[in-house]
């Protein structure tokens, strides 16, 4: 089970009425923020789910709407009292970026971690009050080998924007049920049954248990993308196949923008309608207006013909995702 | 005339009743900005008086609550089609900070000059669409000499705060009566009357006119003085004497706070108004609320017993302060 909340749905600049477009997801009490446009802090002050959980940041790219509100929320989580890691995550240009804001932040009460255009996936554990990354089996901050079977992976896709950005998607991994059958088939004394189906390996009288002795095959965990700002490439669909949710940007509403969707590269709600079909997405979140549009409500036929199951992102949305099946 | 907006009254962080402590200043349709915390552009754009003629920035100091903002504001300035010079003053530091803030804003349709720590007056003549400063009758811009009766005179005082930071005082010249008597006395030809009158010296039949040749005694201008943030120093008294606005911080309202604000480098109310006081102020506004003073009213009091012109600011007043006497 998973939260989602819209913190704001503008794009290019903060609104007196219109927080802009960041994204805020809630596993387990852990925290992960995608996007900090300036404002972003307040918005979650109003949301309240608190500042000191939040482990990962992850940036599409550096125009203003997406990052003039990280510097203050840094300064705001580190008077949380939070002192763990903190992993930024961003395209090409973020240890540049990270480096100049340096100048308005100089004292953090945390470690930054900057992870700066990611080609393979990253692995997250979330811990009671921590995240800890992983990538190709190595943990990022200590650089120690150690396998893992992670509770989150996040990938990121090159988009096509007028700046290097980068879409991301979040897929939290479903425990496989416990087997009895098979831990009776398999002769694992039953001591060991709850440590192995909390996915940890035991030695026990001279010989080694695996968790798969125990557990059912995999289930479908949660897919989670998230594709702002770009126009809608090829590449797209493929990386966000079979989402459990799709947020996906629709700066324009009317069919009629297209060249300015072309011109600015962006897109209509028509094509992130038609990226949410054909990428076989359950459901699709548009969000990233405009500040010409007052009211997005107006041209959401022009995404519900395309795809029925499509909603518009509003200022403090919160939706609960959970997962499908048993 | 001149017409102050406060933008937010907040201090430390911005919170989603309360913008942080911002002051737009507007004289002739030009404006001048102090300070510019993170949301600044929000506030501005509720309050409606545009982008375009905002000519210079006055930054106290580097701590977020007074800094976060001017990235964004900077960018929504250039899309409003602002291209004259846009002036920055601030303390030691102001070059480097600019420098790194440049990473998330490369681009901007205007030239940015940076006033750093400035000991002598800065002089400013506003012309229809921009400012033109001086500094010892030097055109900052230019380099060129010239000697100017400047509308404006910008001048600042070193405070004593956790980080460099300075003060601002803002003396409008009130432009002296004509003198027709005096005009008569000192035979001068009608027909250079109005153009005297506007202080441009003229030559005519061999013989040089100058302005104080028709005009009358200089009136006494307007001055407005903003101080945060900062302890009560000494020198403060002297450089915002006779204000006809004082805009002074007071972060806490209660007296029992008075360690806190020692700690901190900040002011109660009642340490606000005994400035005012005895600097002989004419009225005294106070700004820059800690977000633990849900309800700064609650303590005006304090503030009132000591002087009694005081008020205390709230999000989006507006104020106006016209020359006294004739």
């Amino acid at each position: 089970m998973l939260d989602v909340a819209f913190l704001g749905c503008g794009g290019t600049m903060p609104m007196p009425e219109r927080f802009l477009a960041s994204m805020l997801l809630k596993y387990n009490g852990r925290k992960i923020l995608i996007d900090c446009g300036e404002g972003t802090q307040v918005a979650m002050r109003r949301l309240g789910w608190g500042f000191k959980s939040i482990d990962i940041i992850c940036i599409t790219h550096f125009h203003g709407d997406h990052i003039l509100g990280l510097p203050g929320l840094l300064a705001t989580i580190s008077n949380s009292g939070r002192e763990e890691p903190m992993y930024i995550i961003g395209p090409a240009g973020l240890y540049e970026v990270m480096n100049g804001l340096k100048v308005v932040i100089p004292y953090l009460a945390f470690e930054v971690f900057i992870i700066e255009n990611p080609k393979d996936s990253i692995l997250v554990d979330f811990e009671k009050n921590k995240a800890v990354l992983f990538q190709n089996d190595i943990n990022l901050l200590t650089e120690g080998n150690q396998e893992r079977k992670a509770q989150l992976e996040i990938r990121t896709l090159e988009l096509e924007h007028s700046s290097p950005c980068i879409g991301y998607s979040f897929y939290i991994r479903r425990s496989p049920k416990f087997d009895v059958d098979k831990a009776i088939d398999n002769q694992v004394p039953k001591v060991l049954w709850s440590k192995l189906q909390k996915n940890e390996p035991q030695d026990f009288e001279g010989k080694t248990y695996t968790p798969s002795m125990v557990l059912a095959e995999d289930r479908k965990g949660l897919k989670i993308s998230y594709i702002t700002d770009t126009r809608p490439i090829e590449s797209i669909r493929g990386f966000v196949e079979g989402s459990d949710l799709l947020v996906c940007e629709g700066t324009y509403g009317a069919d009629e923008d297209i060249e300015k969707a072309i011109k600015n590269k962006h897109m209509t709600f028509r094509e992130s309608a038609t990226i949410a079909k054909e990428a076989e997405a359950y459901e699709l979140i548009i969000t990233h207006y405009s500040p010409a549009m007052m009211n997005p409500g107006e041209y959401i036929e022009n995404a519900d013909n395309v795809f029925k199951n499509t909603s518009l992102a509003f200022d403090g949305a919160v939706k609960t995702i959970n997962f499908k099946g048993n």
